[in-house]
């Protein structure tokens, strides 16, 4: 592996290894103070962000750091781009400048493997477009193996916007590969056109979808889409899809809840799924749990793109 | 002390103690190189900034770093704050990745004992609304001790727009609590409703307050205060509450003049009064002291929540 | 040498010291690890940047962080700046602040030679209006050097808006310092009124400028030239001013070429003249090794500057 453009490809081998690293790198997480050893001192990652994302510049800058390496931030607001200059003159300046690694988020699909196609140096794909995130599949995974224990025959159900989610695709693609099976539900107008052909069950009623599910990850759902006619309302939209304690409870059995972030709070998840971890209720928020397991996941990949 | 959120509610002694503390940090300032002992090595510092302050974002960054911790930073116009994210999210999110400490500015008066109440993290509040800036107040109080060799006693008078100033709120509460007498000047506009109830003095002119005062904290005038109806122009704020000369000549009294900055020259304090630090003229400068005792305030504040 | 504003003035010996320098510390950059002596630890850069200039900037950070020094940086955007503070006040505080150097970029010329008045920290320009722009000259001349191993008896032509760059100016200067020729190659309304007084010789055909050259420095075109008078349109610059293999192809010789970047690509440089770095073609594409060379150059004068 050298780069990390997505989880498409991998084989589950490569997969296990990652998320055994992370597993252990989750666990000095919940030391205190979190040491580690520094296999990257001397190293410079650049985080080339052309979207913005606190969240998850944060976590890859701490994840960097906890191994010793050197962050330097380049965000498009502040960047040549406005001067018109080209995605791959931009990279190749920063190589140029021998930074060791690139860490990269970008609006269009297909940017990461772009970037890794005129750079020997490792790439990150820290969010392309509509194609894939696939740190954030890995730290769903390992949220999910270390809730089940395993992840093959877990039954994964994806709810919400598929349609434009580079995070279900890397959830798909990743989780089928360890032997999960998945189910997506959303309204057809928030479906991509050949969702058969992805091997993925399909509901488009959430009380059948939770029935079937033994996990399910919420997907964040973008305000626009109420204005770009994919939904009729925010308020419809939410009545029907909005994880609640009220469809919950008709299902009557504990389901763990994962939520790639930032939340729509009473959009699509309401206030007590997205923050009760324990009974009583029908829900287990794993929110918190993803969150400390993506920096741990940014360690392994780090770790394996750049340790010498 | 968890957090420091205010100097509200905070006895003298613990006051003394972070203004020791800092005393001793600023004498090492003044070495080259200016080199400590690294007690805050392997904790990361989050600097949430929801409002722009280089200056002050500036002095948290080198005093963490001076102790040896790293700093991220957060700022809301690259946030996911624009994504509708909530405050108390943000702060968990930050928190599941695992930093040490959030250094919050805020525009809400009380979003600092809000993060504190939602965290077990240390939380410094580097201003939130009109509420306070306990740091600010720090600083300046370490100004006054080092000029006069003590605070009790004292006569400080802050001239200016009270009615909005957190640097005032935290100054008034800290001074008194130390046994200093405080007097406000300013127009009645801007001062408080309840003014009479903080046991200041109050004046609205400024002669009388200067020949009151042992020193002066001259606050900013924003300067939409003059189209928000607060004060009839600029130009009039500026000859009646404007420090000059002419009005520290009639005093014939050396006095020290602080400002929290950055300062509007010749409008609240002139040009004159800014930038003398010793006579001839009536005026000290403290201005510059108080920027190089707000890095060992904070480095102090910092060393004493953080350190193991 | 106290500030590095610009190289009007410095001897030779002075710029064949930092270009020595500099070119033990480019061989650095060439080995993995890139492992420097860390002369710069414990002293602290302030990046102060008041345009954007993500190059630049990384370029400054990388190059200090490698001497082991750490870097603050202070845009425009999230300044005081935007409250109206002097440029004089914002220096000031930082200096207060107890920062070790400053690393300046600003829209006025003349800003740099300002700051370095008013601080006895050293000042670094990085870019001063349409004045200076020394370390980009000083890694043009060292990626010369590199190529030609020599300075003196060279033909160098500068191509492109000379009026309004500070990147041409610095480079004439220090070229002829060291001994060169200099040409410049422009429509008369982008070469400055008093062009016979600066000693290079003129062209406003560009055949007969890349006759006379050795090597070309291509200046990037600021695309608004073409909406204020200065150029008929992009396409008319572009057919006769911009480099391409047509061009060159009447030369018939290897012309190493040039760029400070960002560049336009097919407006000031044609895509093969900026890409290809050996023959076939008569061109040889310099872009690349001048960003590996900006590092070492800002090694260099940093060392030079801050360094015990």
């Amino acid at each position: 592996m050298n780069h990390l453009t997505g989880l498409y490809g991998l084989p589950a081998s490569t997969l296990h290894d990652l998320l055994d690293l992370a597993a252990g790198y989750r666990e000095g997480l919940n030391r205190e103070p979190e040491i580690f050893d520094p296999v990257l001192a001397n190293r410079r990652v650049a985080l080339v962000f052309f979207e913005n994302s606190t969240r998850t510049r944060f976590s890859f800058e701490l994840a960097a750091r906890h191994l010793g390496a050197s962050t330097l931030s380049f965000t498009a607001a502040s960047s040549s781009i406005s001067k018109g200059e080209t995605l791959s003159d931009t990279i190749r300046n920063l190589e140029a400048m021998k930074v060791d690694a690139f860490v990269l988020r970008h609006p269009s699909s297909g940017a990461a493997d772009f970037v890794a196609s005129i750079t020997d140096r490792p790439v990150v794909n820290a969010g392309d477009g509509t194609h894939e995130h696939p740190t954030q599949a890995l730290l769903d995974i390992l949220t999910l193996r270390e809730y089940f224990g395993r992840i093959e025959g877990l039954k994964i159900m994806i709810l919400g916007d598929i349609l434009h989610s580079r995070v279900a695709r890397s959830n798909i693609i990743g989780l089928k590969t360890l032997g999960a099976e998945i189910a997506v539900c959303a309204p057809t107008t928030l479906l991509p056109g050949r969702i058969d052909q992805l091997g993925v069950q399909v509901f488009t009623g959430i009380d059948e979808a939770l029935a079937w599910a033994d996990a399910a990850i919420v997907l964040r759902l973008q305000l626009e889409r109420a204005t770009g006619g994919f939904i009729p309302s925010l308020e419809e939209y939410s009545a029907r899809y909005g994880l609640t304690d009220e469809k919950l409870d008709r299902l009557k059995r504990l389901l763990p809840v994962l939520h790639p972030g930032p939340i729509n709070r009473e959009i699509e998840i309401s206030n007590l799924v997205a923050d009760r971890i324990q009974p009583p209720g029908y829900s287990s928020s794993m929110l918190m749990e993803q969150v400390t397991n993506g920096v741990a996941v940014r360690m392994a990949v780090l770790h394996r793109l750049l340790a010498r």
